[in-house]
């Protein structure tokens, strides 16, 4: 029987996720519960269901684990307690400095519901935290480094959008050749914020805005571009629609360390990403998690989890056999 | 307390786990046990003491985890399943082709014994098996790819040496750059043995010898040579002792998959090792994983684990809550 799989939330990440569920056979899609009007949301997937999420708990039997597509800020932070309550659940929470408090929440909830609630999946956090973590165990002396892009940041995009006299716009964070050349070459560089990325932007203007006021407000607006050498390009709506709607993402995470009785010898360990869809991407990560809680949940373990303890075997649709015969 | 280890072999791979554990504070070397006489066998390590490998047994209650430093082709299809009945064990087996047979072996002996035996722990297999593993999970619709070096091939090193005529000599294995970049590029190649890797060999010969004759020797020899491009450069002694004493390595693996609901978007994920130390850095993955063994140990299970079956956290010093707050 196949894993049933419902889906909270249909964005981007939503519709990520029901294109993952189609290249795993062992999974299908049950529902997607919506808060906007279900007779207004069309899915790809034929044979499933789209619900009111007002209705969710009423397939708390149908749905072996649910994917909690919300966002960060104010979406997670609520559903996945909730809904860990009523079933397995995977996240994408992303709010780094949060994870000890959500952990905390979804932790009681999934335990007093008997489930599995896995949290932080994606690629940041997600693949790259694992990668941080596999290299920090194996290389107990040395330095990590974690460049992201070239990609688009939505948060940044969202600042740019905000601006009195923006129309659209999008921001692309790009890492910094040099500093990832002196990295590799082994240099162990400090390197400032600036030295690590650049932001470009790509800005629409309403008409009559003044370009110059723009482009120093960008450039100054602490946190997001005030400590960044920050490019902004005025271009048109076609422009934008043209050049830029896809939403690639990407990075790389590196530690360089040393070993030998005299720390003589270097190592380095780089883990890369390019991706055409950032969230299509996140979507497939979660999707091989979610297999991940259903086999947790069937043992019956509960609780919250994080890509650090769940055996990398879990994730693959493959036994162990398979996977020792084809993999290792 | 401390996790007591034991090293069982006293070569590059032995010296590399006692220089790793140095890194580790919360482990110590308690023993190195050798086939050479104890007394002919100085140790780095001032605290630990030099036994015979006919005493292993006596150590059973006074060392947590032993690693088996010899070789896979006659050393540990042996010795992993007969300490595995005494002691939780970590092995570096890489002849892929009887790893399931090896697992099979050791799974009996360590369940039969109580203890905990990982196998294949290195980086090929190990940290390469890993991320083939989890990129396949996330990617089902995909192509792999691995690339090794630039390193010294031993097994090659060895082939050459044989040879009648040369007193040394070492091979180092090279990626094909374009191969790599083709990659890359999301060009999906499909590439030949002889596209993928060039063989280039240093080498001594004795007084005497036929340089012309052992090059097309060399060059021609099946399995290790005919199927690739080969360069033989003829040294003297020195020279290989000046430029080619270290043992560096390294290598690439890829996965380019496709997501979205008609496959239209392009992903690369890319893990890659440069390495000064091929024996220090799999000795520090094999450390890594003699704390998972411990860890595992202690709460009870037995068997045969390979890398796929290890929770990450396991290897880590830290807890939980500093693995999350830190590195997720």
């Amino acid at each position: 029987m196949s894993i049933r799989i419902g889906i909270l939330g249909y964005g981007n990440l939503g519709r990520g996720v029901e294109c993952a569920i189609r290249q795993n056979p062992d999974m299908e899609l049950a529902a997607v519960f919506t808060r906007r009007n279900p007779e207004d949301v069309t899915i790809l997937t034929k044979s499933a269901a789209v619900c009111s999420v007002a209705n969710a708990a009423d397939w708390k039997d149908k749905i072996d684990v649910m994917i909690l597509c919300g966002g960060s800020a104010t979406d997670l932070p609520v559903q996945t307690p909730e809904y860990a309550s009523i079933f397995n659940v995977v996240d994408s929470f992303d709010t780094h400095a949060k994870i000890p408090e959500h952990f905390a929440n979804v932790d009681k909830a999934a335990k007093e519901g008997g489930n599995v609630g896995i949290i932080s999946v994606g690629w940041d956090p997600g693949m790259f935290s694992l990668n941080r973590m596999y290299a920090n165990a194996i290389l107990p002396e040395g330095k990590d480094y974690t460049f992201w892009g070239r990609g688009v940041s939505q948060g940044h995009s969202d600042a740019i959008r905000r601006i009195d006299g923006v129309k659209d716009g999008k921001q692309y964070t790009i890492p910094v050749e040099t500093a990832l050349e002196a990295v590799r070459n082994g240099e162990d560089p400090e390197l400032t914020t600036r030295e690590k990325h650049t932001r470009e932007c790509f800005v629409v203007l309403e008409e009559g805005a003044d370009a110059s006021k723009i482009e120093a407000e960008i450039k100054n607006m602490p946190n997001y571009f005030a400590d960044y050498d920050t490019t902004v390009h005025f271009i048109s709506e076609e422009e934008l629609k043209r050049d830029h709607s896809s939403i690639p993402h990407g990075g790389f995470v590196l530690r360089s360390g040393k070993t030998g009785w005299e720390n003589e010898n270097k190592h380095l360990i780089e883990y890369s990403l390019k991706l055409d869809s950032n969230p299509e991407f996140t979507s497939s990560v979660i999707v091989s998690y979610a297999r991940a809680a259903y086999r947790l949940a069937k043992e019956g373990q509960t609780g919250c989890k994080t890509v650090f303890d769940i055996a990398p075997a879990y994730l693959s649709e493959k036994t162990g056999e398979e996977l020792r015969k084809e993999l290792l």
